[in-house]
């Protein structure tokens, strides 16, 4: 029922996770699952954390992803912009948005993210993606893939 | 989709609200909402935060609540359990326990509060529940109604 927070972003009986069990490009980042869904909240709370220089996978998929910030500064692409984000800035990333999460400044980049418990598979851009994606300039500056 | 952290706990045209629109025994306490649900998130992120020596409404009901402590310390009962809780706490409250949040220190006690978007009203104790509660003396001190 309480999770209790023991430091550096890091609770009691909460196992340090990889980000994903399966492949796919990424770095340097973390996943601690903090509630499982339950009753009426049907939704998980996971805490992200990306090691400066890290990134996490570029990808889509039909479920929501509700982001807060807790600790760091970094950059987010959403669909088609790059946004700067730091701590408590709340995101909502909309259906079949583009997104991928960069830890560019020299702190972690830590946030929570809410999630569906049943969701879909995330899609990989494929050539044709990137190549869409690519066409703007900062955007091809940006994603890691 | 982004709501930016002005600082101090405020967000960009995101109004501070009254903790509840009617009545009920609470002190000091406002309410932001972050994020009103969408898709396959039916859930609302709100911020609350409650001034030194306030406390929210001492009530139970149907819907659970997600919580995680953004700022300060402070105490909550759960059921029939006080437990003391700072910054980066989660705790879920399980369907129709007593619940009440009280900041005891001498700092702001600021939580996000995950809820359905479609939820149970809250009851309020009547007097034997009030009886029931103050069997245990430190709950008896501890509440407010």
């Amino acid at each position: 029922m309480l999770v209790r927070h023991k430091g550096n972003l890091r609770w009691e009986n909460i196992p340090i996770l990889a980000y994903k069990e399966e492949g796919g490009c990424f770095k340097d980042i973390t996943r601690q699952i903090l509630f499982e869904g339950s009753g009426d909240i049907p939704c998980q709370l996971r805490y992200f954390e990306i090691a400066s220089g890290g990134h996490s996978t570029l990808e889509h998929h039909e479920h929501l992803h509700l982001v807060v910030i807790v600790r760091g500064e970094g950059h987010v692409l959403i669909g088609d912009t790059i946004h700067s984000v730091r701590e408590n800035d709340v995101m909502a990333i909309p259906a079949h948005a583009w997104h991928q999460f960069r830890a560019t400044s020299d702190k972690p980049l830590g946030f929570y993210c809410i999630v569906n418990v049943e969701r879909d598979r995330p899609t990989r851009p494929n050539q044709d993606d990137l190549k869409s994606l690519c066409r703007k300039p900062e955007i091809a500056a940006f994603i890691r893939s």
